[in-house]
């Protein structure tokens, strides 16, 4: 029950830090011995008793199939491959090799260029060219690197999206980190003098000045970092794609691993880099905060802002590209058409398997950083004002990070079960193989809870409970972090329920399709809105038990527990667009039935999986939330929201208004893009000859183009939405209306968030399971092209915005909105509420 | 400035009640002029330059038609004209001989033998048989008159749905008027004696066991009344149906005055004996309570509780059963066999247009009672614990009652206008007489509250304001009234711009069929979203302003403003189903192109009218139940609601579950429902010969019992969810629980009615759009059975469980939560909150 020393403690956090990148490294090598530039072992044969059919002689498996896959990858990888080459030479010169073979590099320049052969020369940089930036340069400021990659690539013709994508993020954060200054800095007029502070009125605080400047720069890291998770995530899922489809060759078990692990990379890396950067950001201000703690961890929440800032660019902009592409794709291709998804016929599927990259991967890993970056703040906040922030005792104050560190190590282990310790032999495997994942990192982790809830806190401290005070044992705070991380995995497991087809809910909806699209509609819409009720008491108990506890700190770290195993949720999430690419270009590429059933299976279970990602990240969203929202309440010095004042109720009506103000634009956003998409597809089938017939390239560069300029035009309405709401509300309402805003947005867009993607989920498996036909009831609403199926891809289409934009965009929403309102809480107590001011 | 003397105002409210009882009884004596017992006029001829093309000859025009309608109309009204022959018969012995033909009953009772030639002889009570029952027993409670319909008329055998679910009810009343009087007399043990009142406890109140007694009296008298009206409103449409459907040979304009005029008998009944049976009420209970009036209007609640009681079964149990008939009748005929919608030949036909009576009718006019109830007592649970309540101020304390009596008047005056003053000509006239009628009611109501309000009310009185004083003057509450009514007219409006297809939203759902369902389904969604901005903007401003002036009663007197004038809101929205019926009457009738086309006119105007009228319901709704739960939060002792408390944020977490749990159920009921008609109808088509070429009759009877059997089955989770809720939440959690489920209900809770009504409203009028073609663009989409109309009938029929069912049930579930708190505030407050009790 002791405590641990500060030095012990800051070594510990770096050590799990560095360890989760190095394990993330490992990952990438492992995976990167997976050639696509040489002719394949034709080994494997022995292998292929994994319950698939072993035809494996029909179809090019060769070196044409080798060839083929890149040619494929480097189509779906040519739009990022410019940024990506730019973050490979900035960790480079970090001496990151991460691509053990050097060659590499070579062969992904060279297919770019064969992609798109007209752009053979318009790659905007070389190799040499990169190395003209003055690399000190790059090292002075993550700001810099910012900059250029904003405004110094673009001019050179590039279309990529998410080159334009990040470009609009910079302008848009340089006005955003200069309005968080102005407002800051404006509460006590610009003054630099040291004042009382808020809470500990014996202590002196630094100046409101030093809060705007120190808030702004954690904001620019908090969004930087993100972006680079992103963009890490994106690199190594677009780099696996192919090699799972060739690993895949020599069974389920190699390319479940190169899948799992590509995935792995992807939540190591981020869940390390947000615990580094956080950690060394909160040291570098030390450097000037001193003893100020609350000062310091106030201007910290700037981190969890810019994260989340990210994210809403990740989540709805790419969340509009993405189903755009596929809706459009579907719509032509599998509707009217009658050809296979991912047929390399349909001129939009480059732009769908772009955006399964860009929504799933980028999107909900800086969904997920955001969660982990707020959460980690709201505990580090509300700790800095509680009795052990009071007599800097430092170990407790590290506790939301050393559970953090904890978690990484955890889910190190957990992740070795997956991949060393069993091998997956049968198709059968692999689900469960995923969803075991879950319970030994749920597991594991209660365990390391206990322990470092006994070790860095004291036996007893007083928290601060909106003007009073709440006495709390360690015990405790065990609880409020276990309760949360138990109650995501029931939310996952609930989840899958709802969404997988092994289960009575979808197959029941799959079965509606006998009577057409529109009972189809009806039975999904209504297990959506069923699947609620189950994640909803996870959360509420969650939040009683925390709350009752350890009131808004005991909200925090609970959301904190729900994400300690985000290293290992993250795996799980990104396995699942990994494999569904690789179905993508197995199919692209001709290969052999029993390949693509192989990849078929990976994605199926990538499905679900991918589902119980999406009620993780809204759990964890929900009570990420509310303790924003407690703190915000804290910083706001009101110490009641009452509903029954004119005020609360009039903002909680309005903020339970705004999850569907959102999702309209984002449906919509996602309609109108489709179609145009439909539109061009259509006049592609109509007037590019030969191209039913696979004699002739379709035209994927224009359907890319027609993704991204939505994408990033439909971003703007519902983007406004979300920054704006906060900061309107606090200046012309005050802090109460605002208050009730937040309160509810957060409780009805929970509720829509969960219903849409688990609509949407559930459709897509009630169509596979169709397509599947594995029993008989499946059988006899099959197959592909029959009636049922045609209701069932109606199903699915309509479920698309649903489950990938406006759902999981929803997160985003009820996040954000508190985060802003908590960085911006110092300006609306001192000047919001003007309307009640002019009339009163 | 004055007052009104009691006696003055005693008479003004029993005389506005009976004039529009009186106005009612009129306009059914005009509409029963329209005889369907003898052969018509040829006339009429001189006034087909309605817009429609005259070729009047084709189609069976003389007395084939009215023989062909009489036996159409029989066949929708047989399953209820049991029952209402036994009104007709309860109606008599009072000496209203509301229908002035006398052989009308003859030629019903005939009628009905020859829709069901296999039942000739089974009808349950001849007119001989009804008189045998002891009519002074009838006279003596209307409980009896309950009894009665619950019981001795079902062992007859009669199928029909009205008193098979009117059984139930009765069975579900008497039980939970037992739990009623059980709950609230244990609040002190059933003890006789007074005690201090609960507000100003300087005065002696009646014993809590009077309260039990007496409430739950009232909760019987609301039920009793809101059964009759739905009753009254289900006879006169059925009675109206052919004759407006006869009315059209002679032109636009008779029709739509048949229609009108047999909706206003429906508004105006249901409002004036609403305001009656109240009054009567309060008049009766007073003989005990004296001058103990916080006692008094402290048990009245009732009335409230069991009028939404019986709301709770009209619309859920008749939404589910009018749309499983729609959405059956639909996929197999529009979209399978491709018969036009209302084809006598198919078997769900009857079931369909029965539905929409129960529904549509019957639900609307019990919801709508239910809120006018529920906002009366509120308000005047308010009043009597505010200043002029404890002074005994009778005409101030007769507020919201002498604002009812006024909007009576004012609907009269109104309707007027749209039968007497002007006469439609064009089918173009019609819309817009419908829209002048919300108007000019909403102008001239202004006027009429601000003469209430001076009139009636001390120039400044002291409000109950949670724990508080708040002095509030008489034009305040004029501000109050008027803020709800025009915020009714502005959501009105909003629904109709939203789902009528004249507009741009609608159109561009409508376009979006051009790719096919999916997008359909996506943009109405989308639509469906968006619509909720506008309302709950309006809502918000009436909320704060009347908050702000006059506290909680303030709330509850904006609701009554919305409300009051219901009685035009209700003939419009009656107008509706009459209008369709009269169509699909038109249609199975075989009647002439001309005479459809109008039918179908004057049923495209109720469409969009049925829009506004369930935005005003939802709108109301809301007002309603927040007033409620101010008085449940008042009666229940607390005097915050602090969301920053576990207690509070778990329930309000969990009430904004509430909605989709509860729409969940609904939607999936109707679909499940939907899929036993289905196979029914596919059924008949398959096996009966000579079905499709029209030469046999297909079996109604069946698919009527199946829509019977589902409502009544499926409705039994819904309904069991909104009415345990409030109890286990208040017996168990307590009422600070609860006081968060209730405003997590409602804040959800409505933005989900307003948008899945508007949804539906807007996929049916898509279709409409696309099946009239009367634009170039809307030719562009068309014509019936083109690619974009079956889309828009997929999306069509998605929409009616939305629109029909789900939606219009949550006006139930967050009213009817509230106001059973209210009810059982007392209990709760002194027994509530176990499970917490237990744990500290």
């Amino acid at each position: 029950m002791g405590r641990l020393s500060k030095p012990l403690v800051e070594v510990l956090i770096a050590l799990a830090a560095v360890i989760g990148i190095g394990f993330a490294l490992l990952q990438w090598f492992l995976v990167s011995k997976i050639k696509l530039s040489e002719q394949p072992a034709k080994g494997g044969k022995s292998k292929t008793d994994d319950g698939v059919c072993d035809d494996d002689e029909e179809g090019p498996e060769g070196f044409e199939a080798v060839r083929k896959c890149s040619e494929i990858q480097n189509a779906i990888t040519i739009d990022g491959s410019n940024i990506l080459k730019l973050l490979y030479e900035y960790f480079r010169m970090f001496g990151f090799d991460l691509v053990a073979d050097q060659s590499e590099w070579a062969t992904e320049a060279r297919l770019s260029s064969l992609g798109k052969p007209d752009e053979q020369n318009k790659l905007p940089y070389t190799s040499d060219e990169l190395g003209r930036f003055n690399r000190s340069t790059w090292c002075l400021s993550p700001f810099v690197v910012f900059l250029i990659i904003s405004n110094a690539i673009v001019p050179t013709g590039a279309t990529s999206f998410l080159i334009t994508e990040y470009k609009y993020l910079g302008v848009f954060m340089l006005v955003f980190a200069i309005m968080i200054f102005l407002f800051l800095g404006s509460v006590r007029s610009y003054s630099t003098h040291s004042q009382p502070c808020h809470y500990n009125k014996n202590q002196m605080c630094k100046s409101s000045l030093a809060n705007a400047v120190f808030s702004t720069l954690a904001f620019l890291l908090g969004a930087l970092t993100s972006v680079l998770s992103g963009f890490l995530g994106m690199k190594i899922a677009t780099f696996a794609n192919a090699r799972t489809t060739l690993e895949a060759r020599k069974g389920v078990g190699k390319a479940f691993s190169a899948a799992f692990r590509s995935g792995a990379v992807m939540g190591f890396l981020l869940a390390s880099s947000a615990l580094l950067v956080l950690y060394i950001t909160i040291n570098l201000f030390k450097i000037y905060y001193g003893d100020d703690w609350e000062g310091l961890y106030e201007s910290i929440t700037g981190y969890g802002l810019g994260g989340s800032s990210v994210a809403l660019f990740g989540r709805v902009g790419g969340g509009i590209y993405t189903k755009a592409a596929d809706v459009g794709a579907d719509l032509v291709g599998k509707v009217e058409r009658n050809i296979p998804e991912d047929d390399p016929r349909n001129p939009a599927v480059i732009a769908d398997n772009v955006g399964d990259n860009v929504g799933d991967i980028a999107g909900m890993g800086s969904d997920l950083f955001g969660s982990y970056a707020e959460s980690s703040c709201a505990a580090l906040f509300m700790g800095a004002i509680s009795s052990f922030g009071q007599t800097h005792n430092f170990s407790a104050m590290s506790y939301p990070l050393l559970i953090s560190s904890m978690g990484i190590i955890v889910c190190l282990l957990t992740t070795l079960f997956a991949t060393d310790f069993f091998e997956i032999k049968d198709v059968k495997q692999i689900e469960p193989a995923l969803k075991w994942q879950l319970i030994i990192s749920t597991v594991l982790m209660t365990g390391g809870i206990a322990i470092v809830s006994f070790v860095a806190l004291p036996p007893k401290f007083t928290l601060y409970d909106f003007g009073n005070q709440k006495i709390v044992k360690n015990w405790h705070l065990f609880f409020c972090v276990s309760v949360g991380l138990w109650a995501g995995l029931i939310i996952g497991y609930s989840t899958e329920y709802f969404t997988s087809n092994t289960y009575k809910p979808v197959q029941a909806v799959a079965d509606s399709c006998r009577t057409g699209a529109a009972t189809n509609v009806i039975f999904g819409l209504a297990l959506g809105y069923k699947s609620v009720i189950i994640p909803i008491f996870a959360i509420i108990v969650a939040i009683f038990v925390s709350f009752s506890l350890a009131s808004m700190y005991g909200v925090a770290v609970a959301a904190l527990g729900m994400l300690s195993t985000i290293a290992t949720g993250l795996a799980i999430d990104a396995y699942g667009p990994i494999s569904d690419n690789a179905g993508g270009i197995a199919e692209m590429a001709g290969m052999s039935h029993s390949i693509r059933k192989r990849t078929d299976a990976l994605d199926a279970a990538g499905n679900t999986t991918a589902a119980i990602g999406k009620g993780f990240a809204i759990g964890s969203a929900a009570l990420v939330s509310l303790s924003l929202y407690g703190a915000f309440v804290s910083r706001s010095g009101i110490d009641t929201v009452n509903v029954l004042t004119p005020k609360v109720i009039i903002g909680l009506v309005a903020g339970a208004m705004l999850p569907y103000w959102f999702s309209a634009m984002t449906m919509r956003s996602v309609g109108s893009a489709a179609l145009k998409m439909v539109e061009e597809v259509r006049r592609q089938f109509n007037t590019i000859p030969g191209l039913m017939e696979g004699t002739t390239q379709p035209d994927y560069a224009t359907c890319v183009k027609i993704s991204t300029d939505a994408s990033l035009r439909e971003m703007i309405p519902p983007g406004a939405l979300v920054m704006l709401t906060p900061l309107i509300t606090g200046i012309f309402f005050g802090v109460e209306t605002l208050s009730g805003v937040l309160a509810g947005a957060l409780v009805s867009g929970v509720q829509v968030a969960i219903s849409a993607s688990n609509t949407g989920g559930a459709w897509d498996n009630a169509k596979k399971y169709i397509e599947a036909g594995v029993s008989d009831h499946a059988k006899s609403l099959g197959p592909k092209g029959s009636d049922a199926h045609k209701a069932a891809v109606i199903g699915d289409t309509v479920g698309d915005p649903l489950k990938d934009t406006s759902g999981p965009s929803l997160n985003i929403l009820i996040k954000l909105m508190a985060v802003e309102s908590l960085v911006l809480a110092p300006f609306f107590a001192a000047h919001g509420g003007l309307l009640f001011k002019w009339f009163s």
